[in-house]
C-alpha cells in the first residue's frame, strides 16, 4: 500500500457495509456518487471484495424497451434466489416526461424485493466522468455481495456505450420498428454486443432485423463464403451463408457466436432464454480467460480515470484554476489572450514546469 | 502573453493560412486533429481570427437525414456567395455501412465548390476529447474566413450534444415516424435547441411531431394557462394554449421563441425558411448580447479542456503513469493492489504532492 492513503477511513460505515446493512451500501453510494471526502478510500478499502458479481450490461436506443427487460429479468433471476444490483443511467432533464417516468414506475414495482438493490444515476455534475462514477457504484453494489450487477444505459453516446462495453456481458437491445433510425447506430452497438436481443419481437420486422444483424455479425468475421460475393447473390443466400459463417467460425475457433434472441419483455417472452444465454457467456468468459481479460482491462482503464479525476479535482477545486480563469475572463473574450496562453498560467501554477506548456 | 509559449511557430503554415490557402488550412486542421508537435501554438496564435463566423450546430437522431440538410443548406447559403465550412462528426466504426456511405457520396457532391469546405472528423483516438477537438477544428475554420461553419453530430449522447450545444445556433432535425424512440431522446435535444426541424416532413405524423415539440416547449416556459390544466382538456386545446404561450413569453421577455420548421431536404422545400430562421437568431444572439454570454461561457469551457488535455498528456504521454500502470497490472489483477492505490503512486510521482491523493 502506497504512503498517500491517509484519509480517515470511514470505519463505521466500512462495518456496517460489510455487515450487509443496506442503509450503508446506499449511503457508500451517495459518497461516492457526490465524490465526498474520503469516497476514494471507501473503494480502495473494498476493492478486496469487488469481482465476483456477473455484470451485465443493457443498452440500446430509446424505445427498446430497456427498463422493462431489465426488470422482468431481474424478476426472473429471482426465482433462482439470485441477487441482483440494478444501476440505471438516465437523462437527467427537467423534460423526462412520460416515457421514463413509465421506467420508473415499473421499476417500482420490483423495488419492494430485498432482494433487488436499485440506483438511478444523475447524469450530471461528475467532475470525474459519469461512466467512471457509475462503475463505481457498479463496484459497491458487487462488493456488497450481490450476484449480479446490471448496468442500463441508453446505448448511442460515447460515454453510454463505454458504460455498457466494459461489463461483463453486455446486451443490445434492439425494437423491429426502429428501421433507419437504428441503422447507424448499429455500428457503436454492434462493438459492445456479445448478446443481441430483439425485443417487441412481437412486431412486424422481428425476423428481418434479426436476419440484417446475423449479417452484420458475419461481415465483421470478415470471412464471408466463396459463392456470396458482392455481386449477384441473394440477400437470402448471404443471410444464410451469414448465420453459417458465423456459427462456424465461432466453433472452429473456439469464439463466442454473438446470439440473437428474441423476447417481448412485457410478457416475459424469451427471458427464460436471456437468463440461460448469460450464464452460459459466463461460463464461456470464465473458460477462456476472456474474463480475466476483460477484468485487467477495466482495471488498468480504471486507474487512469481515478488519476484523471484527480488531476481535474486539482486544479479545478483545490487549485488556481477558476481563480485564474475568472481573472482573465475579461481579456479572453476582447481576445487579447488566447485559451491556450490562459491554459498556460494555470498548468504552470500547478508547478509541473514547462513541460505543460503548450508545445506539447 | 506568459511566458511558457515556446513552442517554434509553425510560420510558413500560418503565412500560408492567411494568404487563404486551402491546403493550409486541410494541414492545420491535421495538425490539430492528431495534436502533433504545436497543434496548440497554432491555435493560439489564430486566436486573434476566429469568432466571426457563426456557428451553426445540426443535430438529432441517426437517420433524420441531418447530412442531406446540411448539404442542401449549405448549397442554400453559397447563392449568396457565403463561404461555408462543414464539420462532419462520423461515428468511425469498421460497420459504417450503407448509411453513412450514402451520406459521404452526398457530401462529395457539393465537395467540388471551392466556398464549401467540407471535413469529416474521426471519433477515434482522442486522448484531448472529440468535443473539444471538434471545436478547435471549427475555429480553424473559423479563422480561415469562411462566413458560416456548420457542425453536424449524432444527437444523442453526452458528447455529441455537447459539440452541438456549443454553436451559435443550435438546429435539432426530427423525423416524423421515429416515434417512440425519439421521445426519450428529446429531453437532451430539447436543452439545446435554438431551432428545430422536422426533416423528411412530406411523411405522416409530421404535423403532430410539431405540435408535441410545440407542448414540451411551453412546458419548459412552465406557465401553462388556467384552464389547461391536468385534466378534462383537450390535447388540442393545450397545443394551441401552449404555442400563444410560447409566443407570448417569448414576446413579453425578448426571448427567443424556438421555431419549429418543416423541411423535405431531398427536394429543398423549407430550406430558405431555415436559411432566414437561421439569420433571425443570429440578429436575436447580437442584439441581445447573447452572443457574447455564449462566446464567454464557450471560452470559459475551451480553458478549461485545454489545461485537461494537458494534465493527462503530461502524465500519460510524458509522464510516468503507463509505466507504473503497467508494473502494477498483475498485482492489480490478483486483488492485491486497489486502482485508487495505484492511481495514487503515479500522482505522487508528478511532484503535485500529497493533494493528490485518495483523502481528496
Amino acid at each position: 500500500m502506497t504512503s498517500e492513503i491517509t484519509a480517515a477511513a470511514p470505519a463505521d460505515l466500512l462495518e456496517r457495509f460489510r455487515d450487509g446493512k443496506r442503509t450503508a451500501l446506499a449511503r457508500a453510494i451517495s459518497i461516492v456518487e457526490d465524490a465526498r471526502p474520503g469516497f476514494e478510500r471507501i473503494l480502495h478499502e473494498l476493492f478486496g471484495d469487488m469481482g465476483r458479481a456477473h455484470r451485465i450490461g443493457i443498452t440500446g436506443p430509446p424505445g427498446a424497451g430497456k427498463s422493462t427487460l431489465t426488470s422482468k429479468l431481474a424478476l426472473h433471476l429471482r426465482q433462482a434466489e439470485e441477487r441482483i444490483g440494478i444501476v440505471a443511467v438516465d437523462p437527467s432533464s427537467p423534460f423526462t416526461g412520460g416515457a421514463l417516468l413509465g421506467d420508473r414506475i415499473r421499476m417500482n414495482n420490483i423495488s419492494t424485493d430485498p432482494g433487488i438493490f436499485i440506483r438511478s444515476m444523475a447524469t450530471r455534475g461528475h467532475l470525474g466522468g459519469l461512466a467512471t462514477t457509475t462503475k463505481e457504484v457498479a463496484d459497491l453494489i458487487d462488493a456488497f455481495g450481490y450476484d449480479r450487477v446490471i448496468l442500463e444505459t441508453v446505448g448511442v453516446g460515447q460515454s453510454e456505450l463505454e458504460i455498457a462495453g466494459t461489463a461483463d456481458t453486455s446486451v443490445v437491445v434492439l425494437v423491429p420498428e426502429s428501421g433507419d433510425s437504428i441503422q447507424a447506430m448499429k455500428a457503436g452497438l454492434m462493438e459492445v454486443a456479445d448478446i443481441f436481443v430483439i425485443n417487441k419481437a412481437d412486431r412486424p420486422g422481428a425476423d428481418r432485423l434479426a436476419q440484417e444483424i446475423e449479417v452484420m455479425l458475419h461481415m465483421r468475421l470478415g470471412d464471408m463464403p466463396q459463392n456470396a460475393g458482392h455481386h449477384g447473390v441473394s440477400l437470402k443466400s448471404v443471410q444464410k451463408a451469414a448465420r453459417e459463417g458465423v456459427q462456424a467460425a465461432a466453433e472452429q475457433g473456439g469464439g463466442w457466436a454473438i446470439p440473437v434472441l428474441k423476447t417481448v419483455a412485457q410478457t416475459g417472452e424469451g427471458l427464460e432464454e436471456l437468463a440461460r444465454t448469460l450464464d452460459r457467456h459466463r461460463v464461456y468468459l470464465e473458460e477462456t480467460g476472456e474474463l480475466s481479460r476483460r477484468r485487467q482491462a477495466r482495471l488498468a482503464e480504471r486507474v487512469r480515470a481515478v488519476v484523471e479525476r484527480r488531476l481535474r479535482r486539482l486544479v479545478w477545486l483545490r487549485g488556481p484554476g477558476e481563480g485564474i480563469l475568472a481573472d482573465e475572463l475579461a481579456a479572453l473574450e476582447a481576445g487579447q489572450v488566447s485559451p491556450y496562453a490562459v491554459a498556460d498560467r494555470i498548468v504552470n501554477e500547478l508547478g509541473l514546469g514547462p513541460a505543460g506548456g503548450m508545445q506539447s
